[in-house]
């Protein structure tokens, strides 16, 4: 039996973005205290965070005094430098698990992890050069989609491949970096399940959410998912297969394609998630609290739904429609103190309660 | 139009206990940062607000500068010194307004104004001596209860009168300070309405909560009431008459009794109020951003309810059923990291959801 941390307890986060904020606040519900790790000045979780470092992923000293400060460690995001979780690991317990982090940040290790767990993914092969993109393109096809191995998010490092574009260009496009060719899915919805282990191995999932991407962004998630039970029956079965199969202790993403032959599993995201904003305001008890009880070795909470909700991201610009948003019945507003406004910035998000679920 | 606070502004919280605690919360919500001012070390707010100043409310400099870096004042609780105000005021608009502080600290002055605006309350007398209390038993009868007018709360500074006690004894209990003397009055319940005034004037109330006390200390609220609809609408309006007789902005509690004759007035809080609590897992705007967005000069927000919840408070050694509570099926635990546990001390609380409203 895990022991629970106990009210006072300090929970490490790395990253002040706003999973981050959102993460501190669901900590401090429960009682405990963060510590935000992050190299930018005035990030949006210092607002509502106990303690706050700021200092480079290169500053091991600072890593080591953070890691002496906190009785847990958690992250907001999928890309930590392996140097600053040495460094970590060697103190403290992390999590989640190293291996679904390492799985996550590489593309073609998390297609391959998931076939091999028996779960279905668009055809996909690894490219290092010219000459393995045309192979590729030979066999899986066009359209098809030239994605980066490490370090893409929001539709970053991606290149459509349609017939009029030739390997080289697609290359350059994405600077030659090692690659994975996608072949394009045929789906008729994009569905998301968030779910959850604790350190006890007990799992718990969100109702699967029906989701919106534009320009690669996620624009709105709705639950619940127009889908037949059995689809979303399959979501969470498939979510308990990779939790179990990675050790998983904290929330995960999973985002899934709706095909005519099943669910084909896109990616997964080793925290929690845009499309997980919903349950802020539809369940007793939300992925951020889930993600904070499961590393905190506290029993998941009930995520029972009680509301249809729709969540918008405000991205950019949309945060001027606030005046208007805050008139709205049944809409809960979530600003996330970014003073800078930019194209493609995530600003914050809205909940619509649509009616009882 | 009054002009709204924007994303980045800075609210100043005077007290850091758990209401500012969940002030700051709200706020940080809404994109606002907050301040706390607090006289003890180590507040519950201080895990999430973005500033905190530690100081007596007689040293003048720190209020000053306190009061320089906010755009808008408030606070958590009424008793705060009338001086400390007054340094406040002289720089920045405090909300809600003085003449509701100045009513509410007092018991006798509360009376005079709710019976001025020819709502009903217990029948009182203000006390100065034992001839006083004499006379005042000789009109109101036994049992009553004797009140300090001031700083009374959770049942402290008050003594109960039956006929085995003389006037002498009772005000001794009380340290003979200014007081009044109620009568007692037989009510089938206690209800609260949590009611909020914008700057525009706008009013807006949570559904009345039916509230259990024991010792002075609030047990649970529970929403619905069980009263009749007409009493219900009564509370609403009774509220509407007190906030714009007091040109009100932000959050009002106010206690009622159900007896047979209608609804009597308790007493109000300028303030949020544990009996709204409930709000957190029963609304989409709770009490707490309902204030946040009135002392802003925002909107209000739709305070319908889309859940039936009971709210427990945990008190004193009741956060030791924490890991109970934690598996509680559609139970949201609310903790206010306080690190020293105490009889007859707030805790935290959970919100149990019963039901769709």
């Amino acid at each position: 039996m895990t022991k629970a941390l106990e009210p006072g307890a300090r929970i490490g986060i790395l990253g002040g973005g706003q999973l981050g904020r959102m993460l501190s606040v669901a900590a401090a519900r429960l009682g405990m205290q963060c510590h935000i790790f992050e190299p930018a000045e005035n990030p949006p979780a210092q607002d509502v965070a106990a303690f706050v470092t700021t200092a480079p992923w290169t500053k091991t000293n600072a890593l080591k005094r953070f890691g002496q400060s906190v009785d847990v460690v958690t992250y907001e995001f999928e890309n930590v430098p392996t140097d600053a979780l040495d460094t970590l690991e060697a103190q403290v317990q992390v999590w989640p698990p190293r291996r679904a982090l390492a799985v996550s940040q590489d593309r073609l290790i998390e297609k391959e992890f998931l076939t091999g767990l028996g779960l279905a993914t668009a055809p996909f092969a690894p490219i290092v050069d010219v000459k393995t993109l045309g192979t590729a393109l030979g066999q899986i096809g066009t359209p098809a989609i030239l994605k980066t191995r490490r370090f893409g998010y929001d539709g970053k490092g991606q290149v459509h491949i349609d017939e009029t574009m030739t390997a080289h260009r697609a290359l350059d496009a994405i600077a030659g970096k090692p690659a994975i060719l996608e072949g394009f899915v045929p789906f008729s919805a994009e569905i998301s399940v968030i779910a959850a282990r604790s350190q006890d191995g007990q799992i718990a999932a969100f109702d699967p959410a029906e989701n919106v991407h534009s320009a690669g962004i996620l624009r709105t998630s709705r639950v619940p998912a127009n889908v037949p039970r059995s689809v979303s029956t399959d979501a969470v079965l498939l979510a308990g297969k990779i939790l179990n199969k990675l050790e998983y202790v904290g929330v995960i993403g999973i985002e899934l394609f709706v095909t005519p032959g099943g669910l084909m599993v896109n990616e997964f995201a080793p925290r929690v998630h845009n499309s997980g904003h919903w349950t802020m305001d539809g369940c007793a008890i939300c992925q951020f609290e889930q993600h904070i009880r499961a590393v905190a070795g506290w029993p998941l909470g009930d995520g029972a739904r009680h509301s249809d909700v729709e969540m918008q991201n405000l991205i950019g610009n949309d945060v001027a429609k606030l005046p208007a948003l805050a008139r709205e019945a049944r809409t809960a507003v979530h600003i996330y103190g970014k003073s800078e406004v930019r194209d493609g910035r995530k600003m914050g998000h809205v909940n619509r309660i649509l009616g009882p679920a």
